[in-house]
């Protein structure tokens, strides 16, 4: 059986990524598509609109064949080791391929670029550190950093501005870091930007602009044509149980809570909490009732938001930089749903796994790496600050991979 | 001026604590009387009921001069520890004398039992650690030896399986051992028993049984004759901004994120966590969605409810087995409320004190028993979990004492 991959977070599943996946299997010709996907909290460093499991079943209706969970230490991490985990499992699953989408949309370009910036190598990280001292935030140190790079070059190049072809171009590097024979592939995506607002008389949106209209609106009608049915009644079930969404807006008690639960010098433990951030959020967090008006107070020109999301992220879920130091590439393949096909691909490949595939969490002792994927999920249902959300304490004791 | 001094919880100042408040003064003969309170949680291990602010009105109220915090690190301490740094405290305002309830009521028999037990101090601590072994309570061990070494005496002696005077003989205790010049006085109690329900028809009952009705119906109709109608009305004021009181069943599903955010190892690093006591609290949490059930789970012969919920508490505030090695006697000074009456007293000693006077927060830097206390506020504060509890994160730094 051959085997495509693909890197998700479907936060939620909509009608994008049903195509991805269509042009996926087209593309590769493949019999399974595998989804690593991340758990309850994301790379944008906020949790999930609902949680792993929903995700997963709405992936499971839409076509792919396995699901299995990208670690915490990955999910949430900054792009590159975001790319080097997930690429490390899908090359761990046999995977002879994974697709990704990128405004690109051609491996050629990729290719060029991928070769320009590794033969360039130190005058890029010469330029890129020349760039941040002043003042700019990484992702636009980045940015002018290729720019002047890529001058000299007359080939096509990607271009980096743009977020998916960024994620794309780690993927790649990933892949040829980890020596992966997994064969990269691209697929150009059909929404023209990441953070474009949700469009009626349209049936593509972001799942920005989806989540955008749900907070805003709560109302599944303006959505409908955005997701497939089977996503909606997903999300739909998950509200009549949950009655919210996840987002740090709803968390924000907590997450004041925990902030000023520290002293500023303890915040500094927290992966990624650098360059006096602690002082910031520290203060911020006295002063700001709601979550938007926090970030605003601590936003600056030197980190993006998404970088500042995930400081606290990880000041929530207790994530340490000594511990995000000890953590280099993913230590188990944990499913979290499959269909028949995914199934029997599984059960094809079980012999000649590298590293083990964790069905039974209970069965898995002393794995920090998956306490840490555990502790995430216990905490996210307790931010969510319903009922049913602390009913869910445990749930990945309890719950096995879903079969369908 | 002659000054008393009185060490309070008033959780609610109830017809008890007038009681005692007027015998204090007229046993005393003091123009002025002075309370030592606790902050937002007790010495029983909980959050109080309502904030340090609204109990010092109350007690303005009732007749107290002046009120000043008694530091976190000794009012959620063990009896030994909230003594000393209740009784330092009232010495370093010069304080004449303090006045204590007790169920024995006369300080005749403390003094004989003070002198009994520092004679025969290494027989008593070799019992108690005898009974220890029997794998009983520290307080039932105490009680055992207590019982054993008063056997050879034929003086009259207390009872100390009664907790008020459990209390005071630690009082008395501190007194001594800290050299103090303070003289002790007792007031006989005419509340039976600390833990009696209230009773109609009656004016007085104890403040566990006050909270009882308080929680139990959220009605004040059933204790307004046990309480002055200055505390029911700041009860009643409380009520209408915040909704509801504090209680470790209200903070549950806080304390629980707190618990589940740490490993088992790191939650022994928190003050009084000993014994393994680490993961029946951490695998009590993972399993209960009420603070009821969790203690059912966790409670043993071992640890009374109370040395548990302190555990709680310091988990809950961050406080550590370091922290509390660290700190020995109060360092500051801070009145939370008082009359003209007090602040005449304040100006009187003002120059003459032995450590400093905080008044305003701000303006006191680095001293990191103050900052627990400022953090055990907030932290109760965003416990309660309504709006107007958000509202008061650093009210601390706001709020100047009152003066009436």
């Amino acid at each position: 059986m051959k085997a495509t991959g693909v890197v998700v977070e479907y936060n939620p599943f909509h009608n994008g990524h049903l195509h991805h996946l269509k042009q996926s299997r087209l593309k590769t010709n493949s019999d399974v598509i595998i989804a690593v996907m991340s758990g309850n909290f994301l790379q944008r460093g906020e949790p999930a609109l609902v949680d792993k499991w929903t995700r997963a079943k709405m992936a499971l209706s839409a076509g792919v064949d396995l699901v299995i969970e990208l670690p915490y230490v990955f999910a949430t991490a900054q792009a590159s080791d975001f790319a080097k985990g997930a690429i490390f499992l899908l090359e761990a699953l046999k995977c002879e391929s994974f697709c990704f989408g990128s405004e690109e949309g051609s491996m050629e370009a990729f290719r060029h670029t991928y070769q320009l910036l590794s033969t360039k190598k130190t005058e890029y990280n010469t330029a890129i550190s020349n760039f941040m001292k002043q003042g700019i935030s990484y992702p636009k140190a980045l940015n002018e950093a290729y720019r002047f790079i890529s001058e000299s070059s007359s080939l096509p190049l990607v271009d980096l501005s743009k977020p998916n072809n960024i994620l794309g171009y780690h993927y790649i590097e990933a892949a040829f870091q980890l020596n992966a024979s997994i064969k990269p592939e691209t697929i150009h995506r059909i929404v023209a930007n990441y953070h474009d607002e949700a469009k009626p008389n349209e049936t593509i949106a972001s799942a920005t602009g989806i989540r955008k209209v749900l907070f805003d609106e709560m109302d599944f009608t303006a959505i409908e044509h955005f997701l497939p049915s089977t996503s909606l009644n997903e999300l739909q079930l998950w509200k009549s149980n949950f009655q919210i969404f996840g987002s740090w807006e709803r968390f924000w008690p907590i997450l004041r809570f925990v902030i000023l639960r520290h002293t500023k010098e303890q915040l500094a433990n927290y992966a990624e909490v650098t360059e006096g951030m602690e002082n910031a959020i520290w203060n911020a967090a006295m002063r700001n009732e709601t979550f938007l008006l926090f970030m605003q107070q601590i936003k600056s020109k030197r980190f993006t938001w998404t970088r500042i999301q995930r400081m606290l992220t990880h000041i929530y879920t207790e994530f340490t930089w000594e511990q995000l130091k000890n953590m280099d590439l993913p230590t188990y393949i944990r499913p979290l749903a499959m269909n028949k096909n995914g199934q029997a691909y599984l059960q094809s490949i079980k012999k000649n796994l590298q590293i083990p595939l964790v069905s039974r969490v209970a069965a898995c002792k002393d794995n920090n790496m998956l306490e840490l994927d555990l502790r995430a999920t216990n905490l996210y249902y307790l931010g969510l600050q319903t009922d049913y959300g602390q009913k869910m304490i445990g749930s990945d004791y309890k719950i096995t991979p879903i079969i369908r």
